[in-house]
């Protein structure tokens, strides 16, 4: 069975999701920090339903599933009092132990440690790159500069590996979770006046690095087209984000 | 070899700390999020070097050790690189994995998650109590109020739970995680007006596991006064922080 394809809002009726035990991941389609549960969901193949919810109007049930209207949260519908899991990386480390195969955290709890921190480490770039992604108008001018200088320490950090990945030579919980920005840092060609790109030099790492996670079976399932990004971006500028074109292509 | 009972500040010449491979602490006395560590590290009996950082003026050298200039900062010192660990919960994880007696964490990946959950849901308790704790005259009229309300998550919590301690019948991560606002909450009778105190028939729970934590080995070890506490956090709220006024009953 399928669930309807679309954000619930205030007003829907709560689906009727089957009691098969099966996994409940309610998100919102354009939410990178969803998208981080999403990838590892699809890397390690695990069998879920998707309710997706609309962020600006939250269904009035939804605070039953998770208090504090946070996405991305994951029901354990198969276990006693189907306790619901939130915050992307405690999800994200739940399921890694839960379902091991592939195993993404590091074993030595040092690497996994390091991994953690430097994970945490890319909230600046999330936070600088706000503004721009979303073609702020109100922007302040060194946005951009401000968004650089942030990600210099993950070029930097790359480099100090000297491995095709963060996690080595497979992919593995760093790339995943700081993907979901690189998939959409290319919507900003699209949004921005001066048609901004990474610049090859100060980035030649990263982006090396990207063409290469751009192949994973994961990334390529759960992609969303950079148009796609670009329009609910601009949607969401005006106030009015469109979260069911997410399902555009699809349709 | 014992280091300065001081904290460090901008000029201060970089302590000579022994390279025996010990662990190095860097802390602020008064810090919470600080405390979270030293209760493990006393919990677990880790020999340890404390180096005590001012966190208005940081040392110069400070960057080198913590590239964000956060604390509580851990250094590893045996390790090849010496890396450093920030981010008190990934440290704490850390620490228990490499050290795991007592342990700490549940074993279970469900109840894991489950507890660090719910520390992370303390972060609104701690937003909300800060400017009634620091004794913040631009407060606003509410703050009380919702310190309480975030509050009621816990003292709900450790009712559903049933047991003397968040972790059972013993004391565990979520309790430790937890303690160091518990310890600072009483200086607010000290430091507020109507000699605030927390309701005994609202936090009935709260206060009878208060109680039972304060008996800890790791909880008394690393306790200051409440009147040192007061006395901290009025300096900090007339913005001249007294930050070695914590080693005044040790000298």
């Amino acid at each position: 069975m399928a669930l309807p394809q679309k954000h619930f809002k205030k007003g829907s009726a709560k689906p009727d999701i089957p009691e098969d035990g099966k996994l409940r991941f309610f998100s919102m389609a354009f939410c990178p920090f969803s998208h981080r549960i999403r990838l590892l969901l699809a890397a390690k193949k695990i069998p879920h339903y998707n309710i997706y919810i609309d962020l600006i109007e939250r269904p009035e049930w939804f605070k039953d599933y998770s208090p504090l209207g946070k996405v991305p949260a994951l029901q354990l519908a198969g276990i006693k009092d189907q306790p619901t899991l939130v915050e992307s990386l405690i999800i994200a480390e739940y399921l890694d132990e839960q379902y091991p195969e592939p195993r993404l955290f590091p074993t030595d709890p040092l690497q996994k440690a390091l991994d953690k921190i430097l994970i945490e480490r890319f909230i600046p770039v999330v936070s600088a790159v706000y503004p721009v992604l979303t073609c702020n108008s109100k922007a302040p001018p060194d946005a951009l500069q401000n968004f650089e200088n942030a990600l210099d320490v993950f070029e930097v950090e790359l480099a100090k590996r000297g491995t095709p990945f963060f996690a080595g030579q497979n992919i593995g919980i760093v790339d995943y979770m700081l993907w979901p920005w690189f998939e959409r840092f290319p919507s900003m060609k699209l949004n921005t006046e001066q048609k901004y790109e990474l610049d090859a030099n100060r980035f030649a790492n990263l982006l090396k690095w990207r063409e290469l996670v751009a192949q994973n079976y994961a990334v390529q399932t759960t992609a969303l087209d950079v148009q796609l990004h670009a329009e609910f971006q601009k949607s969401k500028t005006f106030g009015n984000p469109q979260y069911d074109i997410a399902f555009k292509a699809k349709i």
